[in-house]
């Protein structure tokens, strides 16, 4: 998968991983990710009339789905590549799951983030012992200083969502739920560059031919709903919700790509009703799941999505929020 | 094990189950509850400089270990006593852990709760099919109660702790843990009324020799540190503490028994430490772990055991706790 690594974006027909990809991954982060469990609840399955399995990514290492892609795509790399080390520009999940990655790894990373990141972010970034560089969110283009970094040192840059080995990464959780409990009828998958969700299609359209995979988004950032309506690539002003992973602009050329192909439908749920998800997962399933990591469960168990008499994946993509924004979340008055 | 039914306690020398009575139990209750997942975290064991093994009880049925002793004093009736139905007087997990495994395995059950109890938990204990039956906690004695209802109908009563089924019955989850890890160095369980901690010792010393069982009890409610010492049951005053699994006033005349015999130390924590560990379960480990759940990871993450280089499993008893009440802990000004 190294020849995916290029950086250039080609306007047209990019390189599109397969689930062969997904396998090569599954094998190359095996005993180094965690196989996440899988729970069920009575209670969400008499309130929709629906079997679901919960996917608990939110009890993967580093706290999110996020950590298969960048394990996969850390470890694919050369091992002059590796030996140079890897950049990427992202204060979220991405981040952590490069710089806990490339410990694991003992591959050098190097985290671009807003000088006004939170500081426990940084020191958990630190800890991971990646090296952070700063950039003035205002005045400088982050892109443009982790493209330098890497050209300077030789890195490779890992982005966040449209890689080939990141996608594959992020397909192998879809993989381990289909393995561990059987075909599906539905699949649900958070959106918010599309990582998550096309690896899931590839990997649901292999070994559960005929699941219809949907994607869910936050209300106010439906580029996903959009691009699927206007078939083409379309790009939003920075959303505002609290499913702060899902807060991308547009999808990537290569995660449109799989998901026109191989994605039924995309829908999209209000951030209330990822507050009350969010509560009923901490009150009945005993997880904490961040708000972006409820937007899948809130499709099916708000209605958006019926799934009466059916069996249905639904991938808790994170657990990574702050103690104290869960309380606020978390208070009745807040309901 | 229904020779042991009996409701008479007797002085001296009681009947004690066995590891073959756990191993019946497992036998009994696989594939009804669930074997919960063991999680480590790379933190804790930075933060203690031991490898901590958590057993997930919180994600069992009905929220906690309780669900596992229940199944297993139920199914060991015999179809008569199972027709005639159950009786239980609990308004915590014990109640839910009863009801469910009733409803599940066909059986009638009447819970005697306070007429004061949460309506939520009212509603929750009839949810799973339970009839409810009421006393004032402040002139009526509920085991009195209990104990007329199961005569008038032939009924039997399961206890929350002091019956060799219902501690066969926990000891299954510490058998699974070491079963999945291997031996321990250490385990830490928490104190109640000694089903659990009894129920592990028994496990331990049959499939990890050597292992050191150690209890853990609120500091406000430590009978059982003081019957150790002094080698009789010790009873105590309501104790006061968040920890509202564990405010049982004295140790069971069985669970008694195996725990002087097979339980190395009984140590205590405060509730601070509880609130402490209860957000570290939030913020790393994205699990909701109640109070009385928090116990025993508390004494391995606050320092009050020295783990250092030591394999030490830890029971997670039990999630459920209110959100709103969560919130609460969580709000940093409660720190």
């Amino acid at each position: 998968m190294t020849s995916h690594v290029s950086l250039e974006g080609s306007q047209a027909a990019p390189d599109l991983p397969t689930f062969a990809d997904i396998e090569a991954a599954a094998r190359r982060i095996d005993g180094v990710a965690h196989r996440t469990p899988v729970v069920t609840s009575r209670t969400a399955d008499k309130l929709t009339g629906g079997t679901l399995f919960f996917k608990c990514e939110n009890l993967q290492r580093a706290g999110a789905f996020k950590f298969r892609g960048a394990l996969n795509a850390i470890a694919a790399l050369s091992p002059a590549s590796k030996k140079a080390g890897v950049v990427a520009f992202s204060s979220g999940n991405h981040a952590q799951a490069i710089a806990y990655a490339g410990m694991l790894l003992d591959v050098p990373t190097t985290i671009v983030m807003p000088s006004d990141a939170p500081a426990m972010k940084v020191a958990a970034t630190r800890g991971y012992g990646a090296e952070v560089v700063f950039y003035d969110r205002y005045s400088e283009d982050r892109e443009a200083i982790g493209r330098r970094i890497a050209d300077e040192g030789g890195r490779s840059v890992v982005p966040p969502f449209d890689h080939p080995d990141v996608i594959a990464g992020q397909g192998t959780a879809a993989l381990e739920l289909i393995q561990e409990v059987g075909p599906l009828d539905m699949l649900l998958v958070c959106l918010g560059g599309g990582g998550l969700l096309s690896g899931s299609a590839l990997a649901a359209a292999e070994v559960s031919p005929g699941c219809r995979v949907i994607g869910v988004e936050p209300k106010a950032g439906d580029d996903g709903r959009r691009s699927m309506a206007e078939d083409r690539i379309v790009k939003i002003p920075v959303p505002v919700s609290i499913a702060d992973g899902a807060l991308t602009q547009a999808l990537g050329q290569i995660t449109f790509e799989i998901i026109r192909r191989d994605v039924a439908e995309i829908v999209t749920v209000s951030d209330a009703m990822l507050v009350d998800t969010m509560r009923f997962f901490v009150e009945r399933l005993k997880l904490v799941v961040e708000p972006t990591g409820c937007l899948a469960a809130a499709a099916a168990l708000q209605g958006v999505v019926p799934v009466i008499g059916k069996r249905v994946g639904v991938i808790l993509s994170g657990g990574n929020i702050d103690p104290g924004t869960l309380a606020s979340l978390l208070t009745p008055a807040r309901a």
